[in-house]
This record gives structure tokens, C-alpha cells and sequence, in this order.
């Protein structure tokens, strides 16, 4: 448990019983530091998997033997135009096989969901976690519940129904969808890859960190700037970096992490800019959806993060969204949802402001396409 | 020259002035055997640069080094439905950056095209050419012209946009455009990627066919089943396996070649199925927009392609496009565009017809997204 600190079995369950904090895996860093070093995860196949000591599943992977290790792209156009000494997009947008890094989180729930003996997993989504666990519940031969907010984009909609899954659009937003998972998931016995088998699925967001890594030759960035929803993926990037510290991977972390959200839609950012830890839930009204939680689960979590890094955050309007978006279109050749264009202006303010120094190597993390 | 063998140095020319054939690009095969290994290839990033002796360029690769070596994905659920015995996913929908394989076209033809000192890039498309010009064109600093049917999707058109090219949308269909392009190319110093320079640009589609084989381990597929708009794709995948063979890469190629159409567009399955050379021109009426091309360019050398390979080709309905694009999604997880529809409605035709046998290696090629 990340607050009382119980342990329990690893078993489909989220919150702790005594004090309800949410539960996180423990590895034993001091065994897999005996058996992981750089040379034999460059050795492996170009997937998640590749850092699969550090993921928490118990036998060996079944699928997503295509997911994961997408392209870090050095971003020297945009560079120019900010006046950075070097900047990069770690771009999930074109992650296989549904366009987000929600891949990564959904091969891990499902590996895990399979481990357990589930033959449903089920979702609540603001459209990427749906294609993920409509795309790859199907082939790996699940049934498969959705449950999304009724007002989403028609276009995200159609593209999970191709995978058909069965799809249940809640009138209500994502917070309101998401409660009713919660007692959907206690009901029945169907893994909720964001709820009940959580701690499992949000570990699968370390590898987007552990590529980033990897990929800028076994150091970590002077920045990253990470689009925040749950809060979940900025706070398994830190802990990534940390992990790879911890096994000797790397020798250092001296990274500040930066949460960008929509204006629309920041409860973490509003936070940090107050210096507060409680993160108020709000009401989202952005055209940034994907990132749309109004009560965000790792709020708390991901505001720690960026304290302890001496991180900041900012928020962006949906005018500079999708001035953003063009941007990094025009400049790199890279045209992704708005989760992108939010991160994107966000970090453009932080340099801007002088949070992000122009003489370092900043890394921005694209989710989706 | 394709057809009177005149020889011409490297330039920005496509026809042959005594024939007016269509002119290709001649390597030396017997020096690049001495240098290119599979070891030596194996060594390389994991991009279409891997295979560059085989590719038209002079110089070093400047861009595009996260576009290519796409997945490879064993579809074991949908060969099981099929009955057949190996059923591979050749998936260039997740191509960086523009989802489909005009990346490694375009990713040719713009090194080519600075090599000759354009400053400006152009193309005649149906969609899918145009994101990858616009895209990999502003990252790479050239002026950008698009010449799109007025008819395109309102979807494609928008993803276009974004990368802010000059885009001149022509009333009429992609035959129609291509034919006006062809005097703008005269007029202007433009480098038309699939017009002056289409000889460079073609030889991009030759990746896709290697990446085939290596993953594979080094081994032709004993089906491969290409979807068809110019004809110039399910040529060069032929080519690629040749060529192979001929530097010794591969001992052998015992592949047939399937030609995928929509019926509403298929002059070439249609030249194909009476067992005649020529390719008669037919107005494209058909859903798959990216395949409408009622006039194919290598209509005649696909055709030759597919009889030497003892291939066939099939054509199949809108509704069955659909359908296939839907089994695709639920079966394996992958969604893609219409074209992948033709693609496996095709495949499934040509399995039950008994052309593809069921105990043979068959790959499909998944286009775009």
C-alpha cells in the first residue's frame, strides 16, 4: 500500500483494506539488478517486453510482441524555433496497434488479467484505453466490456467498435463512467484494467520512461514534460528513471518533471501552481478528451513527483492547443490528437517562463494519435 | 529504359525520350554482393535506411530515420478462421510518421530531390501520399505543393493540412490530377515525387518487400497478397525479393504474387482475370479512395509481375471490403483503412478459390491506416 505501507499478495485487488490507499508492486530490485544489464535488454527484441523484469507479470509474455519501443525523434526544427539546445518527442502516436501509449498499459493489464484466469476485461475510457482493450482483448481472445462517456467524439467511438467490443456509452463524464465501473467491477468477475487489476496495468506506463532512456543512450533527460489525465503516466516515468538508478541501468537522475494539462481540465496543475497537495477534483470542459478526468486517481502522486523533481506544471488553452498541434505538424511532420498539442504548448510556456532551461535536453512525451 | 533498355544518367527524368517508357533505376548488383550482408544489414537502426545500397541514393540519408522496418505481425487467430497454416500482417498502418508506406516513398524521393537541389516538393494524390509529402516535406524544409480529386474524404484532407502544405484541391478525379500535374511538373522546378522523380521515389517500395523477407528470417513468403492502386507497389515487392536473391541475401524466391482491387477500381485484376497485357482505364467508383486509380502507371508491369510469379489477382465489393476491414480489427486487433479491407476480402476469395494454397506461407499487405 503507498500510504500504510501493508503488503499483500499479488491478487486482483487496488485498495488497501485498512487504511483504502491504493497498492503498488514491489520487486526485488536487489535480484533483477543481478540479471539486467544494458547489453541483454539491447539484445532483445524491439517491444515493451524488453524490461520485462521490471513489469509485474510472473510467466511469459503471450502478446503485444509489437507494442512498445516507438521512436524518440529528435525534434531540431522545433528546437530552433524555441531556442533550445536540444529537444525530443518521444512519440507514442504511432504505437502498435491502436495509436497510443495506451498499448503499453493495456499488454501488461491483460498479461496480468490472463495470469489471474479472467475471461472478461473490461474499461472505463475517454476513448484511447478503449481502443486498446477493444484492439487487444480481441486477439487475445477476451470478452470485452467498454464503458465510455456517451458525449465522446463520433470518431473515436467508431474505431473501437470496429474491434467489437460490447459498448456501453454512460450519460454522465468520465469521473461519473468511472464510478460506475467501480461497482460494475465489484459485481461481476471481469478485470478492469483501470480499476480492479490497476496497480498491474499502470506499471505497463514505466516502459515509456525505460525506452526514453535507452534510447538517449542510457541517461535520463534534463526535462520531461508528461501530459497529465489519472496522473498516472507522470508518476510512472519518475519512477521508471528511479528504477533504472536503483538496478544500476544508470547512474544518476537529474530530471525535473513538468504535468501539462488543458486549462479546461488541470486539477493537477492548479496544485502544483498553488503549492498545495490536495488536488480538487473539477468538471472538464476542454477539446483535449484524453485528458478529460476531472478527479484525477494519482493526483496526489503526480503532484509529489513534480515536487521531488523541482518540476512545475502549466495548463494550456484550446486556442494553444491546436495552435501547438500545427506546430509540431509543420516543424517535425508529426500530426497527433490534442493530448499532443497540450503538451507540446505547455512545455513552449515552461521554456518561456524559464522552468525549462534552453541550455538542456527536454523530452516530451506524445501519447496519442 | 523499361522497355527499349537506353541507358541515362541519374536525373531528374521519368520517360525514356526515344520510347517514352518508363525509365528505372539500375544498380550494380555484383559490387553491392560484395559489401551487403545479412550480418551487415542486421547491425543497422530499424529503419528503411537498413537495405540503402539497394535504395537510389548518393550520398548519407538525412531524415526519415524512424520511418520503415514495420511490424511483422503473426496472425495467428485469423489463419485459424481461415484455415490456413502461416498467416503473417505485413503492418504499415503504424508507419512513422504518416501512418501508411508512402513514408518510404516519399523518404527516397525527398533525398533524391535534394541531392538534384530542389527547393520544392510536389505530388499528385489520393490521400495517403499527400500526409507523407506534407509531413516528411516540412521536416525537411522544402516548399510543398498538393494536388488532391476535390472528392477526398474531408478527414484526409484535414490531416493534410495540419503540416501547412500549399494544398490545391482539383475538380476531378486522381487520373484527372495526375494528368494536370504532369504539365506543372514542365512548367515548374518542382521535384513531383510520383512524376520527375518516380523512378527514385518507386525503388522506397522496395523496403517493404526486404523487411518482408528478413523478418520472415531470411525467406520469401510463398504468397504475398499486395493491394494495387498504380501498380507500382506489388512490382517493387517482387523486385525487392529478386534483387535479394541476386546478392545472394536469399537462395531462392518461390513466390506467387496476388493482386488485390476493389471492383469498383480494378483495371488490373481485371487484365489479370481475361488473361490479357493491356490495361484498360476505367472510372474508379469504390469506398477505397486510397486505391482509386482508374489509369494505373505500372498497370502493364504488375500484370507481367503476377504472370511470371504464377500469381492471380481478385476483386471484391465495397460491402466485402467492410466486412474484411471489420474481421481484421476483431480478429487481430488491427484496424486500417479500406485499402486493408481489399487486402484480406481479396486473400479470402483467392484461399477459397484455392489460388493461395492453405498449407503455405502467406503474408498480406496492410498499407495504411
Amino acid at each position: 500500500c503507498r500510504e500504510c505501507d501493508r503488503e499483500y499478495p499479488v491478487d486482483p485487488i487496488y485498495v488497501c483494506e485498512f487504511c483504502f490507499g491504493p497498492l503498488e508492486v514491489v520487486y526485488d530490485y536487489e535480484k533483477i539488478k543481478q540479471s539486467l544489464t544494458r547489453d541483454k535488454i539491447q539484445s532483445r527484441p524491439h517491444n515493451l517486453w524488453r524490461y520485462r523484469e521490471l513489469l509485474p507479470i510472473d510467466g511469459e509474455p503471450f502478446d503485444a510482441f509489437h507494442s512498445g519501443f516507438t521512436p524518440l525523434v529528435k525534434a531540431d526544427n522545433l528546437a530552433k524555433l524555441l531556442g533550445v539546445k536540444e529537444l525530443y518527442i518521444k512519440d507514442d502516436s504511432v504505437s502498435h496497434p491502436t495509436l497510443s501509449f495506451k498499448d503499453r498499459v493495456v499488454a501488461v493489464a491483460l498479461a496480468k488479467a490472463r495470469e489471474f484466469n479472467f475471461d472478461t476485461v473490461a474499461c472505463a475510457s475517454t476513448g484511447n484505453l478503449a481502443h486498446a482493450v477493444s484492439a487487444q482483448g480481441a486477439r487475445a481472445g477476451f470478452k470485452r466490456f467498454i464503458f465510455i462517456p456517451a458525449s465522446l467524439e463520433y470518431s473515436k467511438i467508431i474505431a473501437s467498435l470496429a474491434y467489437e467490443p460490447n459498448l456501453i456509452a454512460v450519460d454522465g463524464n468520465y469521473d461519473e463512467v468511472n464510478r460506475l465501473c467501480s461497482e460494475v467491477a465489484n459485481k461481476y468477475h471481469w478485470a478492469f484494467v483501470n480499476i480492479n487489476i490497476r496497480p498491474f496495468y499502470a506499471e505497463g506506463s514505466k516502459t515509456h520512461g525505460f525506452e526514453i532512456v535507452e534510447q538517449l543512450g542510457w541517461r535520463t533527460p534534463d526535462n520531461v514534460v508528461v501530459p497529465c489525465a489519472s496522473g498516472s503516466l507522470i508518476t510512472k516515468v519518475w519512477k521508471s528513471f528511479k528504477e533504472m538508478k536503483e538496478i544500476g541501468l544508470i547512474e544518476e537522475v537529474n530530471t525535473k518533471v513538468f504535468a501539462a494539462q488543458a486549462t479546461g481540465c488541470s486539477p493537477i496543475v492548479a496544485a502544483i501552481k498553488q503549492g498545495i497537495d490536495i488536488v480538487k477534483p473539477v468538471k472538464p470542459n476542454t477539446i483535449a478528451k484524453s485528458l478529460a478526468i476531472g478527479n484525477p486517481a494519482d493526483g496526489f502522486y503526480a503532484t509529489q513527483v513534480i515536487k521531488e523533481s523541482k518540476g512545475f506544471g502549466e495548463d494550456v488553452s484550446d486556442g494553444e492547443i491546436i495552435d501547438a498541434m500545427k506546430l509540431l505538424a509543420k516543424t517535425e511532420g508529426i500530426f497527433t490528437e490534442t493530448a499532443g498539442g497540450v503538451t507540446l504548448a505547455s512545455a513552449i510556456k515552461l521554456i518561456k517562463a524559464g522552468y525549462i532551461k534552453k541550455d538542456g535536453l527536454t523530452v516530451l512525451c506524445i501519447t496519442g494519435n
